[in-house]
This record gives structure tokens, C-alpha cells and sequence, in this order.
């Protein structure tokens, strides 16, 4: 069994937001995926991020404003929020509480034969 | 976006424990492992458990007694443990307060790898 804790992660700054990227782990082996926590004080968003990869985030503590596809939606401790990959998002903490998150992003063969199937519609 | 609320998922006890397996979402092509939400009442612990897959848990709330190996960690809110493929745990909840666990479950051919290389070791 191995522990791994938010407090004790090396991390460093984006904006407002702390991140603790799990390579620091050296579970690339074992891990179907990347992951990492983060942390964004109350009043604090971070920067807008996009990319190919899935993404899954648990929050742990705080409430995430979760903002994507024009719509903003509350993710509460204990929920779980599912972006798709190349979906612009914007995570806001509206909230009083620091706002803590493990998020996990991964390239899913799913989401090539989608993007290959949509671009067959399309043409 | 989606989002998944372990307070609304559909759930069912294995003892004292509430299971709330992620197959209800109907992510298997999305997501490289499998998951679940589990909740543990105070003073209550879970089955001892052992399974081939490798387990990543996320501590949401509470704190987790992780009895594994021989030995018992601590694992709080905003904490995760690993478990080996074929490592018997049983889990805790020896705090006042609920705890809540989000879980993953994979095979990895690492796993595999590893088993026949300490096989080779020993022979």
C-alpha cells in the first residue's frame, strides 16, 4: 500500500491556482491515466484550459463552479465532474472554502473515432 | 460537461458499507478503469477484500484506516491510497465522521509483467 497526500505533494503556482501533478509518483507504470491535485482559493478561477485529453475530477473539499459549453454548473464535495477531450473549461471557487481537486486525463480511442465519425457527417 | 453526485447515485450495502458502482453511468468507453463511490459509517469497516486489479482511492471525507500488509495507515480527506493487484485490505472508519471514498479499478499489464518477472526470481 502506498499513501499519497494533497498537503505534502510538491506543487507549483498557475495563476491562483496550485497544482501537484502526480509524476512526482512514478506511477506511469501503473496508472491508465495522468492525474494531478489542485487547489483555487475562495474568490479565484483558474485560467481557461483546453485539450485532446478526457478529463475526471473528484472534488474533495469547497464547491467548483464549473464553467464549459456556455454553462456554468456547481460541483460539490463529493461529486464528480467529466469533461470531454478539446472542451474549453474554466474552473471558478465561488465558494468561502478552499476549493481541492483530483483530477485524472487521459486519450481515449473513444474520442478519435467520434472525432473521425463527426467529420464524416460533417463532409 | 456531466457531472456525478455520490449523494444521488443509486447504491446498495455490502455490510456496513454503501456501494455505488460507476457502471450506472455508462462510461465504459470513456473511462480506462473502473470506479465506484463507497461510504463507510463511523465505526463501522468494510469486508476484507482482494481482487487481481490494482485500486486507486481518493479520500473525500473522513479518514480511512487502510489495514493492508500487516499494518494499519492513516489515510484523511484529501489523501489517496494504492493498493496492489491481490492485496488484501480491509478498510476502516474509525473517525466520528462518514467517510467517503472515491475508488478506481484497472488490470495492468505492468501487474502482470512484474508477477513473471519475481516468478523467474524465484525459480
Amino acid at each position: 500500500m502506498r499513501l499519497f497526500s494533497s498537503d505534502s505533494a510538491e506543487s507549483y503556482s498557475v495563476g491562483p491556482v496550485n497544482v501537484a501533478r502526480w509524476e512526482q509518483y512514478s506511477l506511469q507504470d501503473t496508472l491508465p491515466f495522468q492525474a494531478m491535485w489542485y487547489s483555487i482559493p475562495p474568490g479565484e478561477s483558474s485560467p481557461t484550459d483546453c485539450h485532446p485529453e478526457v478529463e475526471l475530477s473528484i472534488v474533495i473539499s469547497g464547491v467548483a463552479s464549473v464553467e464549459a459549453g456556455g454553462a456554468t454548473t456547481l460541483a460539490p464535495a463529493g461529486s464528480a465532474f467529466l469533461l470531454e477531450g478539446d472542451e474549453a473549461h474554466v474552473i471558478h471557487n465561488r465558494s468561502d472554502e478552499r476549493l481541492l481537486i483530483f483530477t485524472t486525463y487521459w486519450m481515449t480511442p473513444a474520442a478519435a473515432i467520434t472525432g473521425a465519425a463527426t467529420a464524416e457527417v460533417v463532409s
